[in-house]
């Protein structure tokens, strides 16, 4: 079966790369003629515009969108319209809002044009040996490419989720899990590192990978990250985030639903972003208001 | 080897099993006759009392309590201290405070008295099946009963964590952790439940098990929860605690340190355990002494 492939980035990069071992006649494009050079000598057929996916694919053409949330999908949408035919089929395997993959369903279903939302979990090298999806869309439309879901994922690594939308919705809300659990695990060693005793963060990590509670692949990743640098000296505590963990409590909050660790996991991440608060200036100011207590200047 | 054993409740029951399992000569003892009796059924040699346990184990003996944490813990120490001699070695391995194992360390050691403190993680399972324990106290007494740790964990599960109160202190910020990281999974389940998508519980947990980022034996015990009862109807979400998630937000208090999603887990347990709170009521009511905003009146 052939597929097309938009968005050679990481993730893009890496599920190529997956599909052609797993038989697929892949045809991959980027608007980084970098990347498309770069696949192309991993021997995967390439295409220099959107233009060219469509025509160097047979019908009824298949074409994977891995490219960044937002204007972009739309964008690589409007330009594949003019090449599509009915029954074509986009699946959108990015990090796309859900609202927006029930907006394009309904759009593309319009012109005939068959969606698929498929959310991606995994990592980069999940991507590349075996994602988690979880694919939204019409019924008969999954089944259409069904096992290449199955192909490019883990055992039991691929589930439909049901109507559109909802591939988006269900890898959202792992994502704001995602981000409780990390903020979790992260706040019990900033506990180990001010504490009273020597603890060795890599052992910690690595004894509580064998046989915890709270063993996990993310405490797998926290035992990586000691082995190679023991108390991350390294890098600085400042976390970004691309947006999930925000929409799982936009989410939360639309449908009134108390999700306190995911919302206060999304604002340690803002605070992180700040080197001072306004807020913090704001409180030390009143203290000094009404008790006289002391402030620190700024030089 | 000879080990006593005295608390044959789920943990210490299951621990005799796999001590008895992995070769070592179990004398068990509880104050519950009913449980001395079920683990003499299991071929181990049993005591009514803490002198006959004594009695039965020569020295240097090693004791391991695995009672309720607080004050019976101190209570069979003190039954136990007649009957010991110098350096015998007990080992608590229950849910201790960390701040009580450093107690108990150093009045223990004024009498000579050997003391190990052993964080217990893994559940009723582990401690049959093979636990993951982490163990602070003097290094040669460590040495001494190293074995028994390795024995009864599972590969890779045992730690050797430093000064007395280590062990516990690591165990109490694990549990820290795991109260975090199940808040976070339950969130996103409350996500699922109220979202406008017909979301399956049990194939959603079983996919996340299946190669995405919060993979994880916690979420493994989610599917096998909703595989049990696919919408948890039979039981009420009322979350009671034993003590380790509180001591890890009062360490964090008095470490100056911020833990917020450690914290409102224990919060939202709170909650849980209350119908209505007076804190609804008094915002209710100032709702509606300054906007007149309707309150709703207890029958």
């Amino acid at each position: 079966m052939q597929i097309g492939i938009i968005g050679l980035g990481k993730m893009g990069f890496n599920l190529a790369l997956n599909l052609q071992r797993n038989g697929y006649d892949v045809v991959a494009q980027d608007v980084n003629t970098d990347f498309v050079t770069k696949i192309g000598q991993e021997g995967i057929t390439t295409a220099h515009s959107v233009k060219e996916l469509c025509q160097k694919l047979n019908n009824r053409k298949v074409i994977w969108l891995m490219v960044p949330a937002g204007e972009i999908v739309d964008g690589v949408i409007t330009s594949l319209l003019p090449f599509l035919e009915k029954n074509d089929i986009i699946i959108d395997g990015g990090n796309s809002n859900y609202k927006d993959s029930k907006r394009r369903y309904s759009q593309l279903k319009e012109l005939g044009i068959d969606f698929l939302d498929c959310g991606t979990s995994g990592g980069t090298s999940g991507a590349l040996n075996g994602a988690c999806t979880m694919i939204g869309g019409e019924p008969a439309v999954f089944e259409y490419v069904a096992h290449v879901f199955k192909d490019i994922s883990v055992e039991n690594g691929h589930l439909y989720t049901g109507a559109a939308g909802s591939g988006h919705f269900t890898k959202m809300v792992h994502n704001g899990i995602e981000y409780g659990m990390m903020q979790s695990i992260a706040e019990g060693f900033e506990v180990f590192e001010h504490s009273e005793f020597d603890i060795d963060f890599e052992k910690t990590a690595k004894l509580f990978n064998h046989g915890s509670v709270v063993r996990s692949w993310l405490m797998e990743l926290t035992e990586n990250a000691f082995s190679k640098d023991p108390k991350l000296d390294s890098i600085k505590g400042i976390m970004h985030s691309s947006g999930e963990g925000k929409w799982t409590l936009e989410t939360a909050l639309d449908l009134g639903v108390p999700t306190p660790v995911i919302a206060l996991s999304i604002m340690m991440r803002y605070r992180s972003q700040m080197q001072d608060t306004f807020s913090g200036k704001v409180v030390a100011a009143l203290r000094n208001e009404f008790g006289g207590h002391a402030v620190e200047k700024n030089e």
